[in-house]
């Protein structure tokens, strides 16, 4: 069985506060442990709340954010109306180059992290030096596909595991090759964690818990694929 | 807290089984229940299996597979080497129109359930006059996606809930109404079942607990983005 718990109990997050002592705090008020295999889901925006990764929008505050939104962009693959389809500088592929507005101070947008793997792997060392137990760290954000209606968390930054479990070669129950190689786990954790946290509420982290994970490594940039490998550019 | 239980105990499915009677049963033995609130995901395979929508591939293996490919296809989106991107009847867009070939007997391939909806209603429906308990059924199959690497399972079939949370007008903590309006709960289900399920074990079936989901209906094409909405086709 796979538990997912949200982590209650978290404050509102803001510059400089340590976000990593803030979730041991909570995972232990909360009795969560953290346990060994036990992975950690942290939606980006605590994460760039607390790097600072917040802009003040200042005039026309629309302008201000679309402008923002062309500064974040590394390239601009479709416009449409307002919606800006854009490469970030990490080659994720999104709205608004991750821009939000939502769960933020009015007047103010929040960034992506400048290096969510880096954050990712910040939060996991502080964990451990704060509980003794390495758990794998995920950051997610909110993304919305091509072909396919309606949005899903992925990963943006990880830590400890690798985000893709690669099967090739392994066989199903009639010892045949299996066809699907590649999963996206990483990308399935944070879709699950984001079952238990909820838009509106505005938990920003998550445990998952007897996972099962293979030993990994790897970093979100794992999850991109490349342009010349990409039919859907 | 959300828990995700594979069902474990089922029989490799074959055609003309009862697939609903089966499941009510490992379920039941496994001590599952189902209870209220639960929401059951099962892989198309099983579905597939049972409604006897697999072919023989006769002569060249790989040449009927090819031709079973584009026979399944409404519309073929891209094509590299011997991979193809297409559309199916159902109005998908994934790798090869659904047809597999992995946990199936040799020389077989598997084909998506011809009304994947009718097929999770009909579940559905028997499973609650089984156990008196009324649970939403997904079903799912693994698909790639677009700019980013790896697969992850999504719902091809709904039946007792709505595959999209609207959240449009609902305000976040700071009293600002969401940017992130819909979410493909459904598709986040899948993938969170699959986390439990397994790629190589072959468990076909889970039980998704906790999810507090708001009343609703629809069908799995709610989750597909119409041609002309789509900018990436």
């Amino acid at each position: 069985m796979i538990e997912i718990h949200p982590v209650p109990g978290l404050p509102e997050i803001a510059r400089g506060d340590d976000l990593a002592a803030l979730l041991a705090g909570a995972i232990a008020d909360a009795g969560l442990g953290p346990l060994p295999g036990d992975v950690l889901v942290v939606t980006h925006k605590a994460v760039s709340k607390s790097e600072g990764a917040v802009r003040v929008l200042e005039g026309d505050e629309e302008a201000a954010y679309r402008a923002l939104v062309e500064e974040e962009s590394a390239e601009i693959l479709r416009r449409r109306g307002s919606l800006v389809i854009a490469k970030t500088r990490h080659g994720f592929i999104c709205a608004n180059a991750g821009v939000d507005r939502s769960n933020t101070a009015p007047g103010t947008a929040v960034l992506l992290p400048r290096d969510p793997d880096a954050s990712a792997h910040g939060i996991r060392m502080a964990l451990q030096a704060a509980t003794g137990v390495d758990v794998p760290v995920i950051i997610t954000d909110t993304f919305g596909r091509a072909w396919r209606r309606g949005l899903c968390d992925v990963a943006i930054g990880v830590s400890g595991l690798g985000p893709i479990t690669d099967h090739r070669g392994a066989t199903d129950d009639h010892g045949r090759v299996l066809q699907v190689t590649e999963v996206a786990v990483a990308d399935e954790i944070a879709a699950a964690a984001d079952l238990a946290m909820g838009k509106a509420t505005g938990t920003p982290a998550a445990l998952v818990r007897g996972l099962r994970l293979p030993p990994g490594s790897g970093r979100a940039a794992d999850l991109v694929r490349d342009a010349p490998e990409d039919m859907f550019r």
